[in-house]
């Protein structure tokens, strides 16, 4: 009884929370310019609605009553896995104030219009005052949720339970150990042909090629759907709606289509959570107040850079659909074989933006942000010298001067959206997704499956393995499960010099 | 202090009837089919939240402390306005059980996809135990509202206050006297050429067009956007968000502009109230839990019938527009000339679809609507029947064989939506929209304006007496302000008796 009406009060939660899903997916792809304000208001209330019913005494209650009702239960009962995630994040939500929370409500939806109409006119000036506001409210989030050895700590926690910043360095040790080497050699390697990658490829066409390849993949469009932005997301309002958004070019085909395959990665991740865990904790995200099936944003991150990389990437994946690719864009393929593309697209250059960079260089790039991060949150750095230590890092790092800010600071949604410490979570997407891809391929069926273009094989397993769970494993809990191990970059490392060997052979 | 609280729980409940208002269009506009069970739960959530807020104590002291906060306030003043109405509001509302209103919810969303999927297969069947259990429902919502002295009165008194079946039933029969004979008249008379109207007009030069003129005549696109969906609508949340659908063909091009321009008619009242009404009681059907600014749904009918019809189907329109239209389809309009396509737009042809009805004709679909409303309330009619008296009624009134259901009951959107007592506000507006342009046209500059394409001066006259006041007038009172008088449908009859002696002459 009191279980029941647990559930109850979480599926209510879940409701408001995919609706907040939705103001947030509609404002950045559908709602009209004059909306923004008002839109500001009506994510604030019922967000503040929900963060209510989760710290409430009505809920309170109910997982008391719950707990007493489930006193005989064996220790590995999924109940009390529920009850024990409820508490956790009911925890962490109740110790940030709620003035703190509404106020970011209404300060994201403002912060996200500066952040559009600077990145526009690369007027950062433009921006600074709405991130200097969002960096010290999230600086007393930090405070607030303490527990941290570095203030950057909790803010990480918040999107990959129990990972640190000290971690994080031993992570991003190890991997500039491996990868700067390995970017010298592919630079210096001579640099394949990509011209006949920056024609006029029809936006129409090179969504319809997208889409097929991810439909097999198994994204489903049934319960889903692709839209065009700014900056490409995926986001669900239950298993059975799950939107991917995607940036295409004319002039660049590869960066709107393998985002395509990023977003509908994270996009099957989602469709593939068990059905019983609809409306439950186990779709509930309730520190982020975020409706999301995945384990942690790390977890997640982890589906769309399998798919994208690891299979999108692969010399093999374009043997198998470069003849569909090119039926979609005859005149601009012409003369052109499979093994160009398969280079093209994994051509090692350092460059500005992120989201276009390579394999080889984009963990630079968030080492790059998680640095400025932390020395924000610590008050090292102040939000009006950003431009000139983001220019610093870029040199040192990529070797590159960053023109403007446009091409630099204002470049990523993430701020003005108030995730500050998600960053990492792509390093840790990427260093997973080679754990768990070099497990898959000891599984019978699969390496033949990916041979032959044949996906069924790999989504089911990811399904069973990872995506059916939802988060009722952590992530630690997956990776001991599926690998008998913890977090390990070797995988990744392993797979990127193979790639660099491979294109440099 | 408590008049602050009261307006700060209204603005609240706005909010969330506005994500609710959101929910919907996007249920219409953008939802993969998979989403339709998870969104029934989550319009069934944020619905039982923003009753429990109006009906809730918290609401009710506020209000208590408000009235007598304002015991000295003179009697016109605003807030004690503003009290009354959520009081009279929040007394029907309060009525309704709460149970009703939540399996309502839901039973819209599962209603609407059921009456899509009926309506593309001609399978009433499939349609019928859904609509069986709606208006068992609604025959609840009747007898809890009460105070009818017709179970359908209080029905109608939901979008059009003090409503009732016997003053419907008075304009119905001098609406009927005065159709019949122009309809006879206008059918009998040579038939002007439709034939240019049935080419391939490609869909998005029609909404180029269309969109270019409903621009001019004050829809704002920075607060608004334009959608396809099988059944046009327009929808609100707030006056800086202001969306409208149209459902465009390309055999036929005045269907998706006509709509295009009515559903932009709805628009501009929405768009034009003050901003000062934002977020309160004026922009707030609790009733409802609709956020829309228009003072009645009748009221609202109005305006939109005045654009389309008053404005978009007159001579002057024709001669005015008829180049830019040619523009966009040079060689559809080869050799026809404005007065071939005023002649066209206005044919007189009884037929089965209401939202393709002319204007003489209309008003036989709605009377026909209105009866079998009040006979399934009253029990006289049974759903399973429907089909044989819709096509009785068709007989009767147009002389019209149904050949089939899509074509007959399951054209309309309204009762799979939960609106039963909605079909007499369209004829209403037709009504009013001839009484509030009669008295347009006695104001200098506006006719002057209509003649010489500039709709300024009829939107500013619109937006001054109409559109500002939001729900702080009532129709009555709105109607009595602007003409003098009450509802009269003599001005409606005028008009279209003058424009069947024009076409005809």
């Amino acid at each position: 009884m009191s279980y029941a009406r647990f559930q109850t009060e979480i599926a209510r939660i879940n409701d408001i929370i995919c609706a907040i899903n939705l103001l947030a997916w509609d404002s950045r792809t559908m709602m009209p310019p004059g909306g923004v304000d008002a839109r500001g208001h009506q994510v604030a209330t019922l967000t503040a609605l929900a963060r209510d019913m989760a710290t409430g005494d009505s809920l309170r209650r109910a997982m008391d009553g719950a707990r007493e009702e489930l006193a005989q239960a064996p220790k590995g009962d999924i109940r009390l896995r529920a009850l024990a995630q409820a508490e956790a994040e009911i925890g962490i939500l109740s110790r940030i104030p709620a003035r703190i929370i509404e106020d970011m409500a209404g300060l994201k939806t403002r912060a996200h219009s500066a952040w559009v109409a600077a990145r526009a006119a690369n007027d950062f000036a433009g921006f600074a005052p709405l991130l200097d506001r969002m960096m010290a409210m999230q600086r007393e989030v930090s405070a607030a949720i303490g527990g941290g050895a570095h203030p950057y700590d909790p803010m990480v926690g918040q999107f990959e339970p129990g990972m640190t910043l000290a971690e994080l360095r031993g992570l991003y040790d190890r991997l500039k150990t491996a990868l700067v080497p390995l970017i010298q050699r592919a630079t210096a390697a001579p640099q394949p042909r990509v011209d006949f990658l920056t024609q006029d490829f029809a936006i129409a066409q090179q969504k319809a090629f997208g889409l097929k390849i991810a439909q097999r993949m198994g994204y489903d469009l049934q319960r889903g759907r692709l839209d065009d932005t700014v900056h490409p997301f995926e986001i669900s309002f239950t298993r059975d709606d799950v939107r991917i958004t995607s940036r295409f070019r004319e002039a660049w085909a590869p960066g709107g289509i393998f985002a395509l395959w990023h977003e509908a990665g994270h996009g099957m991740y989602e469709q593939g959570v068990d059905p019983v865990h609809t409306r439950t904790i186990f779709t509930t995200d309730l520190v982020n107040l975020y409706g999301v099936a995945g384990a942690s944003f790390g977890m997640h991150e982890s589906q769309s850079r399998m798919w994208e990389n690891r299979v999108g990437r692969s010399q093999r994946f374009w043997e198998l659909h470069f003849g569909e690719f090119r039926d979609h864009f005859p005149d601009q393929l012409r003369g052109v074989e499979a093994t160009d593309v398969w280079r093209a697209v994994n051509r090692v250059n350092p460059g500005f933006i992120r989201v276009e960079a390579d394999e080889l260089t984009y963990d630079m790039h968030i080492i790059l942000r998680s640095e400025i991060e932390a020395a924000l949150m610590a008050g090292d750095l102040a939000v009006a010298d950003l431009p000139a230590a983001w220019a610093e890092k870029m040199r040192d790092y990529l070797g590159l001067e960053v023109p403007n800010d446009t091409l630099g600071v204002l470049q990523d949604v993430h701020w003005s959206h108030g995730y500050v410490g998600s960053f990492p979570t792509y390093t840790l997407g990427n260093i997973m997704s080679s754990q768990l891809f070099a497990r898959a391929q000891q599984v019978p069926g699969i390496v033949a499956g990916l041979q032959a273009g044949d996906y069924g094989p790999l989504h089911g397993w990811l399904t069973e393995n990872v995506y059916r769970h939802g988060r009722s494993s952590s992530p630690q809990e997956t990776l001991q499960r599926v690998t008998s191990g913890g977090l390990d970059p070797a995988p990744y490392i392993a797979d990127l010099t193979a790639k660099v060997l491979a294109l440099t052979a």
